[in-house]
């Protein structure tokens, strides 16, 4: 038999921090499970994951693809030429932008992408900035690479993006950059000028962009969709099949990268992912036609955007960050509690509504934020005011 | 207009070296597509991807899984638990051994296992042994986390896998250990008792160990088939069904995790994957029950094997590493060649045959050995001999 180890080491990684919103979910699903049939269901507004699965059109062409008994290999690391084209065609399409489709990088949703991006352009110890809130996996991926996350505290009165006097008055200036608008807590946007001076400044100043344009397709006429393609060609774009068409479980995103990236990231692309999933490439190049069933299932997130953005103030959340885009409202709950972790529980337990604690996206800030997705079943929205209401009369603030 | 950029840095990462098996490819089917109509085609022993596709019932749980309209969202980080019970039975009913389903992770392919395992196991500047030759992916992704791969030159003497010899006269002595068995590209076993001796070692010294075990289901009956899991509660087990399931290009795997890395593995894969490919999950489950379809196309590697064992000494090529399990011959050519890389080029243009150069596997000594890879059409694989002793015979050995 085995003797007792000396000391087995963990690794560092071990000590990244967990993406909590996971944690919050599997507390949902417990909670739902828990419930004494009939009872109302909880309210879902924890996950970033729409209602809908991927379009019929992609659901078609994949079981097309198997049932012709297509033995779906390996494709190339960066994925099948003909989909690599559709999403080149896409940039033209959608922003009047020429990509080659040589600079198109298909990766395992965006979070593979990530990866592949900062260990092509960065080594470890360099310092990559972000405006917080945030989306956590930017930073933990980086510090499970080894270099450095500098968060830029911004506010409603930046959009809670960044600026381009905050990046210049950055002593040292940071190795890179990562924005994301739409932007993954707060819902806010970077309007084109502002991304567009900052993507120039980025370039000119050998700081490299790394711009997660996953929300697009999803914004609300507030602000105008731009990339950051459109500014730098030093830029890297991350892109994902996930949110707009609706396939997160296929893991199927894309990168656009700049000529200098592309054989570096297949390179670590060939030994980390050998390639992505090649019934998800087959899914996601039929997705990008379903554009019809793809508007219906965005003017229902439109409808439940309007309708709390009116009830959620009247209930007593009446400091919302600018909901340009995605399907996220990021609220102030300040008067309301210290601890949004505690709030969210007993919010999930007394209204049966489940939302993410500010925590997750905010490590100063985040006990007074609370971030509601919409992305859910509509008829369970317009149901959110009316329960957040009666049970902060009845027993919301605590502290 | 953007200003010229002051220099734009490149990480590390940018140096990372290609997995060379992906250009060959890329090289045999550029000569596929040129080759004249009728004319015959293009051997193909370059890929270790089996030629069949995934069996019948995993195609169809997934067509049925998206015809029902699942939404087929995210799963968990470490996936469903259905499959993840399902692969603990595995261990049951394959090695006899009790493993429970909390200790399984689902991951992206065995691919997606890799930097899991070392980020949640090892530190950055750690040294992580390995024998020579190997799957080049081990050495690139630690490198790319910035560990250190540690190359321990083994050869037939020991069927090209390590021995406790070795690793006890390490000086200083590892942090971890990654061993495959079997092997590619070598093919080779170690037996049980030596697997056994290993484990235990790594496990009384501190020693974590990483056994991949993708080809698992694959040999041959010239070594039994062992799990670490069976020897250490200590070590890292990796496997896959791309190999005997047929399921390459889905992208799904899964690791055994000692208890002491469940939790971080998770919040690294929470943090890099959010969860497997969800169809792929489904796929797996079902592949899981095809035994008889998977055990009919094992049987043609089996007489695939058999032939070319039989027919390459006759061609020339005589000496081949213990072909104990995998689909691969790891053929020494070091009397024809000391440039495999040329070497293949010309095979492929003078016999029509794809292998792989050794320099992918083996850094110092890949020079004068090809990997053949036998998982392709039977047919095809009965006319290797015959094309490669004409070949040889005319125009092999040049230097």
């Amino acid at each position: 038999m085995p003797r007792t180890a000396e000391v087995l080491k963990v690794g560092r990684g071990a000590q990244s921090p967990p993406f909590l919103v996971m944690d919050v979910i599997a507390a949902a699903n417990a909670r739902a499970a828990a419930l004494p049939p009939g009872a109302p269901g909880i309210l879902r507004m924890e996950v970033g994951q729409p209602g809908h699965g991927a379009p019929q059109g992609a659901v078609e062409a994949a079981t097309r693809a198997m049932r012709s008994g297509h033995a779906l290999g390996y494709t190339e690391a960066f994925g099948l030429p003909s989909l690599r084209a559709r999403i080149a065609r896409h940039y033209l399409d959608h922003y009047g932008l020429v990509v080659p489709m040589s600079r198109i990088a298909v990766t395992v949703g965006a979070s593979g992408a990530f990866p592949l991006a900062f260990l092509a352009a960065f080594d470890r110890g360099d310092r990559i900035a972000m405006a917080t809130p945030f989306y956590p996996p930017y930073a933990n991926i980086l510090e499970s690479l080894g270099m450095e996350a500098v968060l830029l505290e911004c506010g409603p009165e930046t959009r809670f993006q960044p600026t381009l006097a905050l990046l210049e008055a950055m002593d040292p200036r940071p190795d890179g950059l990562v924005i994301a608008s739409p932007c993954n807590p707060a819902g806010t946007m970077l309007p084109p000028e502002e991304l567009a001076a900052i993507a120039r400044w980025c370039h000119a100043n050998g700081v490299r962009l790394v711009s997660d344009e996953i929300y697009h397709g999803l914004s609300w006429d507030t602000v105008p969709e731009a990339s950051a393609a459109a500014f730098s060609d030093s830029a890297i774009v991350v892109n994902s099949f996930s949110k707009y068409w609706c396939m997160t479980g296929w893991r199927i995103g894309w990168m656009v990268l700049p000529e200098d990236l592309v054989r570096p990231a297949e390179c670590v692309a060939q030994n980390m992912f050998i390639s992505p999933p090649h019934i998800a490439q087959v899914a996601a190049e039929a997705a990008m036609d379903c554009t019809e069933e793809l508007e219906a299932i965005k003017a229902g997130y439109a409808r439940s955007r309007a309708l709390l953005l009116e009830g959620l103030p009247r209930a007593g959340l009446d400091r919302i960050a600018a909901a340009d885009g995605a399907f996220y409202l990021w609220c102030d709950v300040g008067h309301l509690t210290n601890d949004s972790l505690e709030f969210c529980t007993r919010m999930l337990e007394g209204a049966g509504i489940a939302a993410t604690p500010g925590v997750d996206f905010d490590r100063a800030r985040g006990g007074r934020f609370l971030r509601f997705s919409y992305c859910g079943v509509e008829a369970g929205m317009a149901e959110v005011p009316v329960r957040l209401s009666r049970w902060l009369e009845r027993d919301g603030p605590r502290s």
